[in-house]
């Protein structure tokens, strides 16, 4: 809650402002109640809708990497029940199918670390590239939370270690490596089918496996790449600041009615309305964009961590790493 | 935000001309303001009803052109996958099979420039086919924003690239070029079957994603020709006016009893309260139609330029086009 | 708009009887506007609750029939692209393949028609069964929209045109007509494959699409025969004539207060929120039940000529009827 | 409409008492509108929310019911379509596989009316096993429209008809019979494998449609078992109890200051708020939970005996039962 | 409603004292009630947009595991029907079959109680884990509904009794262990498949159902691990307060120009509007996280016991465990 305050002070000093303009008798209209509290009721609906956008937008991005999840544990599932000596004419040593389970299987790491990374190069709608206010919210949410909790370096390292040697410089060359990577698998797949380490059923689930990571992969970037448009993002902020100016004209005035002294009582109070609509519009503002390197992103690094020590338990490895821990209590 | 300050202005206009009347005595009316925050609040129900109507359809567009995205990819994944001389009697060569290979590829990029292109045709309910003011506002965004950033010009040139030579008369002169497109790679894949480049699996797999093409193709078709049932969308725009028509009459009396000078309040403080309304509605109005050719329009040449990348790139091909990008802030 | 003409009218005459009540002193009492804002308030969270979800039921009919749109593409493409001579003993003439690919495609064209005609029998729920004042506002919808600008006949007319000579008898005098069609489908698709112009393959994906045909019945069956609970529907409606009713009870004599002339004001003002609050109520309505024969139906008829152009469009044919075009700005 | 007339007079009763009290000045103190209206407010939120979701549960459960048409039809057409001589090798007589389509629908039949039955057990959060007045509203309920109206006899009946001999008085028996009985038909299918009426494809085709059938029957039962949580429904009648009881404490001192005699306007202007409320608030409650025998209920003995009538018409029955009609109004 | 009771009588005490305040002239100021009312309604709706989250992922809970009854049944009933002889070269004995069956139902039965077991693990921002206040309820409300209502020695004696010896001490030392028994079932089926107990087809489709299992398991750990973020679910709470916090200052002066005696009225009245929207709050509170072994959870111990019967059955076992039966009110 700690974050909020700022915002209350900014909106206090605001409203202390007004309230001397009318102590000393600058200002004396007095705008009625009713129509502040007629947009009151329509920025709550604006708002809320914005909200309930945002928050789907944050879910879906969640629910689409719980999808990998499942479907990662799936091609795991899959690669080590299907990679047989069943179908071959000469059979494989024992050495050698581990060896293609273990390619096939790292060769997915490497796409999560690809497909995570790819996501957070940032777009020009994000905090990062805006100007003059916003470019500094931005910024600062960034250096507080976001940047420097996990080396950047570390999808460089990973891809190292999880793709075949010679197939490192052409993937991370390409437009899109995440996507190369999959079609790699699928490429990989058709050479195992012609020597009948798997037969058509087997290729066949296997390559509808790798159509689901596209999907996956695609909706992911749809979120990341369609903003909630602009107009809509926008006008919730604007409702907002014309409806906390509107407050003390109001309120000011009629708690001067009362007692001299309570002419005060005005700060605290327009203050509090204030930062309620803040608030509820900034919270939908923090899950608009799941995937920008601030706090309240979508914990990547631990979803693709943990889906790394599944796989590899089920390829028999006990060298496992560690799962992400929260730092400053928060998970990437 | 600039975009938004006619309307202010005309709000203001009309707001003044009002206060004018009060101020000269001609009139001297008070409504209560309880039955205008009623009919506020009712308004902002209906309003956010329809937002949320829009925004829907915006979305669900969207995620249809995501969902091209991730089906193109698998058909091209698959394409590079299951061409192969596995279940050929007689092999054939490495060039027959890449141009099958780009043959599959090519004809697919054709559908989707020709999907855009239909889709971008205008309809009877779109701001350019209506009357008087809502047509002169449909060419002023389509000027402004839209007509001319891409000649559309394009989409022949793109067809006669990527259709063979011998199916690109015949197709575009089809009532629904897109539709038969799709029925052409269908009986490519027949001729496939039949030479044994493909076998029965794989047959069916590819039929499936061109199933898919069909159903992304048909709800993009839906949205475009099933617009917001028109009693809901106008009536909201009636409402707002119906709103805003009366707040004067509320405002301007009340804010005459307390100096002589206030007054001249009530017109940027009634225009603000309007301009809250009027923009509330126009948000949704412009995520309605989501393939009209203006700024807010889904970037349909970007995401079909996208894929053209992604393809290529696994054809091989290095000699791949730009990335579109945004020209005036906009993004086709 | 001007169909909203006639509520404004018969609420002002209201207005105007209560206001001359007031003027001639027969009545003088006040009811206070906050109980009537509250339950304005209340009803507009009603009407808002029933306007989604009676939206919802007539999107989901669009969608469904968007839904058929794409399953009957993709099967006229897999019927073109499936039955051939590939896995036959002795070849199949190609007039033969033709004939059977025609038999197939016309005898869906035939489940359309039969269809959407099974979906325009009215139920007793639906205005034109209704009593007195329902009865008759259906019925004037029906004359003025609806009934008359097609012909009925055509259902006959294009059932015996799709459908094979022996089986029409047959078929349309079984209860449900539509169902027994698709069976008939199957039953062909049996014969097919024992003749082996089709083999297991492509007959089960032929079924998938003959079972997606019977969800997408079900679903247009199920919005036909599940109306909007009668609990909500009705509740709406009351919830609104009461708050109409009471809405003069508090403005004429809050109006009267200010001069004398100004009672009158009380008719209009009264009658544009009751108005309001009409109009919501009423576009929900339209949209509950899309699939009896007015005006904001979902146009059935329109979508079947697109399908059927595209269908025999598939088969070569060149004789394509026209699409259908609104008729006093309504589509069918 | 009827039906709630009670729910007014009870409420009218209640605010004639409290109107008496003011008038015989034995209570005086008036309760400012503006906090009663702000309850207000938040109570029709808080009651919409849970309409909302009892609406989502009628709707989910009619869905459910209407994929079971669907898939039962599937079922008929893939039995009819599928049981054939193709690969035996000894070929059924016509009356053999004439036998085994009837035995495979005849058995669904059976499942149909066995799942209807075992969502009619009624559970302990059900209106007839609550305490005190809400049990009697149950038994009221269940009396006036439900119970009686089609005697329960008609399960076994039904059963005895459609099952098996041998396979009746074990099934019956199992704990949960619908469970059950499609597993059996699952062994059927095992059997008619081993004798070659169907082969793999088909085997799979209509084990997936079983499949369903428990997706189905499982959606019913959690519809059944899982009720809107108690915190939930509870709460938003406590709410509307608190609302109804605080408002005569404004409107009465409100009427009284206008005139004598309009005191007792109060009692009808009330109620009516109250009503409005009550009803709000009742109307989610019918639809909370739709398989508990009373008139707003999902009609499943009517869908029961359509799906019946399709499939035996599928296999060339004409001794057809009727249709079920609504008794009452009520289609059961 | 007796749980509700201490939120009443807590509130009441905090109304009491401001209302002492005023009594004894300590304070005498008045916040006018449009204010409040503008944050009471802002608040409802930002109450209402939390209670619609936190409500879909207590139905979204209940979902997945009405899918793994629905999918557990499939599985059962496709080992039922597909383990056979069919294939086999030298036939397994009737004896051999059934031990396969039960040997694959039974590790099923397992992976239900794992699932379950790891499900209810706390995670840092469930209660139990919290600072201070909310730390005290989550910890109260365990011991009052929640811990030791079942032994949690339950998930040991279940995974000894149902994974086979040589299997359990491996994987329930894995890092998950119900991942991993899935993984063994595949495993499982490939050595069945070379032993063509089963053949692709069957083995296929038993792979998906598996897939399904893991997509279930997700789900729920999705739920579980990714909390409604803190900032919605926090600033709900502060929210309410601040509106109960405000109520008396506009309640208590109001009441007290009545009569002497009638500002003790304000007790009870501010604190029955402070409780409403304490109780909206709290409701939502209850079903955030449905897995945290309190009473509102998902009865996850009666479904997989429900399960266990059905299969059990399956198996023809009689000797079937009793199904849970709600202790204290509460089902688990």
């Amino acid at each position: 809650m700690v974050w909020s305050l700022p915002h209350y002070i900014l909106i206090s000093i605001f409203m202390g402002a007004i309230t001397l303009l009318y102590h000393y008798k600058i200002i004396s209209v007095t705008i009625p109640w009713l129509p502040i509290s007629v947009i009151g009721t329509a920025v709550a609906f604006y708002v809320g809708f914005k909200n309930n956008q945002a928050y789907d937008r944050l879910w879906e991005a969640r629910k689409t990497w719980g999808g990998i999840i499942n479907d990662s544990r799936s091609w795991g599932m899959m690669v080590d029940g299907f990679v047989t000596n069943q179908f071959t004419t000469t059979d494989a040593t024992a050495d050698e199918l581990k060896s293609i389970k273990k390619r096939l299987i790292y060769r997915h790491i490497a796409w999560l670390y690809a497909h995570r990374s790819q996501l957070l190069i940032s777009t020009p709608w994000e905090g990062s590239n805006q100007r003059g206010f916003f470019k500094k919210r931005a910024k600062y949410l960034q250096k507080k939370f976001g940047i420097g909790l996990l080396d950047d370096e570390i999808t460089k390292t990973e891809l190292h270690h999880f793709l075949p040697e010679n197939e490192y410089s052409q993937l991370v060359n390409t437009v899109n490596t995440a996507t190369q990577i999959i079609n790699q698998q699928s490429k990989d797949l058709t050479l195992l089918r012609e020597a009948s380490i798997i037969e058509d059923f087997r290729h066949m689930e296997l390559t509808k496996i790798l159509q689901n990571f596209y999907t996956l992969q695609g909706k992911n970037e749809r979120i990341k790449k369609f903003p909630l448009p602009r107009q809509y993002a926008n006008m919730s902020r604007v409702f907002v600041f014309i409806f906390i100016f509107l407050i003390p004209f109001s309120m000011t005035p009629e708690l001067m009615k009362a007692a001299d002294w309570s002419i005060w009582l005005s700060i605290p109070l327009s203050a509090l309305i204030g930062w309620v609509y803040r608030m509820m519009e900034l919270v939908g503002d923090y899950s608009e964009n799941p995937f920008q390197s601030i706090a309240t992103d979508i914990p990547m690094m631990s979803i693709c961590r943990t889906i790394e020590i599944d796989l590899r338990e089920m390829l028999g490895e006990t060298d496992l790493p560690l799962a992400i821990n929260a730092k400053k209590d928060v998970l990437m």
